[in-house]
């Protein structure tokens, strides 16, 4: 899809994109990011500012796994993660969310190095999930700066465990999410963010009982 | 009301009724959809897109039980649900909400046929019901594919246990809910959305005992 | 306030109102309503409609206790609450919420007439409360018609124990909320559902000891 | 920053900040505020009147600790402690937020003088702070007027604890939040908010062991 749309069209779909993550309280007080993939060009949402008010002329563009064409602003930390999403995935575009439902969602995983989603129709909205097969999304540890997580990243993206995952969860932190264009990282955006509410829920309705009473 | 209305219309109002069920988080992640019947024709929502992003043009429309007339992009799997629905409770339009709460009603009802709801003002909002009787939604199992639903629809809309019911429950995956035109779909929408959030927040307090301190 | 106003500037402000309660979800499935006086007169938003759709010619207009001077759609059954509630409280606006929170708040209450708050700041926004005072709310049950609740309410409303409050809940079904003008009951609006909110958050909080970890 | 816009795009900047506020429920009911510095003169938002609305006209203004220089209605019972967090820790913009998860998260602290909050990347947000190390935010007792509390704010603004806090908690109340400028007051707030309700959700899953299941 990037290819096909002009650098231009691809800026404007990701402003919209950090507008929409703001307004689901993804990407609020400066957290979150957002880049795409046009060919071997990344581009890159600006890092520390209000991620609802960055504008086209806001992005940093560099060649993939390669040097900067254009930096207006600093360089977001998620950087080397966002490229090895691409890299090894295939990844046309690829969101960092700061949601407060990914954190809850890591929670539930407690040490264990998956969260296993299984009994949820919307599982069907992950390329190729089925909603009868259980779902691994790989837990990682947070570090104390974002690109100390690359190295993890990468290994957990090569789990056989968690191949089928769109995403990667950051215990105390929040998730990466990615799709191999815009449109579809949209799609694993919404769907993994109810699959973490639905399962918090559940979690909370089966510990007190709801469903028996 | 839909014979009223130009085809046109009908489309405007399906597309506003998307985009409000996408902005109350029934039918994110492209999940969800809507139909609605003009005379013996059904009017169908695309599915696998964003479907706050639908346009009057993207409707396909084929005769009730019968063939295609029109059909721009793939038909819903939901199809044949919608037109049972339409078939045997002479519904005007019916949706498909992928909402959480719908999810959260199925868990409480545990493995019971119906989710019972009583006690609750928001019961008059479905047609012909009163507010001091029980009123019963049936629950029925999903499937791995949302055409192999439409038998299990077709006996629960003939059960008399549910007749007064104008939604089906879905474990595990939401609800379909209907009305006689597109207008009595929205009440019935936003009453059983309200009173699946209402009887869950309900079990919660009595599970806690919330009520009595 | 109200007489100060031309009856369509009234008639706006009240259609922003419901716009406003319906986005709140107090207003959602055609419950909920509002209405305001205007010197002797009373002017009524219709029931069974979609409430955020309401246009200022809807409204209907009768005599404070009186006949109907205009009547393009049906009268609310909440009409003698509302009036009922003007005569004895001298409101100038009264609404009457759907929303979820009433509910729950009514439920804290269980059995008792009152639902007691105390220790929120938010009670001063309440006219003349004070956050060191309790403030007792009114709790009523619910009826199977809506004017069968009028003479409960007006016996409520006369209750030395709630002559502070600007809310009367009823069980299993919402409130009602009024103030002097509109504003004032916009502010209550939205005071008393933070209020029943809180107290509900609030309650669960300590069912479960979270402050005490 | 205050000082390079003109006092008319400050005032706008803080109209623009209220109705943000108001839409996350940070300041219903006409509570809540905002306060901006430019040079030695405070411009503050009335107080009484439902904060959405209010319009570049309506601030007051007035020298830092001194007298008003403008001041179009009642000056907000808040000013003496707006002005003693910019004196004391050289805020140049300071929100006052009723929002529900400040008193959820002051509930949560119990009767100590601060909460901690540690393991979550969204401390990050927070000036100078760090993801692995423990924040300190300063909770007071709530008294009768507002203006009461301004001589605790100034003790816990200089109380070394919480040094590195830009938010006070005042029990059953709500918070004041800063920043050097209005954006990173804004995202302060975003930031504080996160951590309220991810710190209470976190404590109820813990007390219902939500992570081992």
């Amino acid at each position: 899809m990037a290819e096909e749309l002009s650098h231009y069209k691809v800026r404007e779909a990701l402003c919209e994109r950090l507008r929409d993550m703001y307004a689901h309280g993804w990407a609020t007080g400066t957290g979150g990011g957002i880049s795409a993939r046009v060919g071997d060009e990344v581009i890159l949402a600006p890092t520390s500012v209000h991620k609802e008010r960055v504008q086209p002329s806001d992005f940093s563009v560099k060649k993939l796994g390669g040097a900067y064409l254009e930096q207006p602003f600093k360089a977001s930390q998620c950087t080397p993660i966002f490229e090895a999403i691409m890299q090894v995935r295939d990844a046309g575009a690829v969101a960092h969310s700061h949601g407060i439902y990914p954190v809850r969602a890591a929670d539930l995983a407690g040490r264990k190095p998956y969260l296993t989603i299984a009994g949820l129709e919307m599982l069907k909205g992950v390329k190729d999930c089925k909603n009868d097969q259980a779902h691994h999304v790989p837990v990682i540890n947070n570090a104390p700066e974002e690109d100390q997580l690359t190295s993890v990243v990468r290994k957990a993206l090569t789990d056989p465990m968690s191949a089928k995952a769109y995403c990667v969860l950051v215990r105390n932190h929040g998730a990466y999410i990615w799709g191999k264009d815009i449109d579809e990282a949209k799609r694993h955006l919404e769907i993994y963010h109810f699959l973490f509410e639905a399962v918090w829920g559940r979690a909370l309705g089966r510990a007190l009982k709801l469903g028996s009473r």
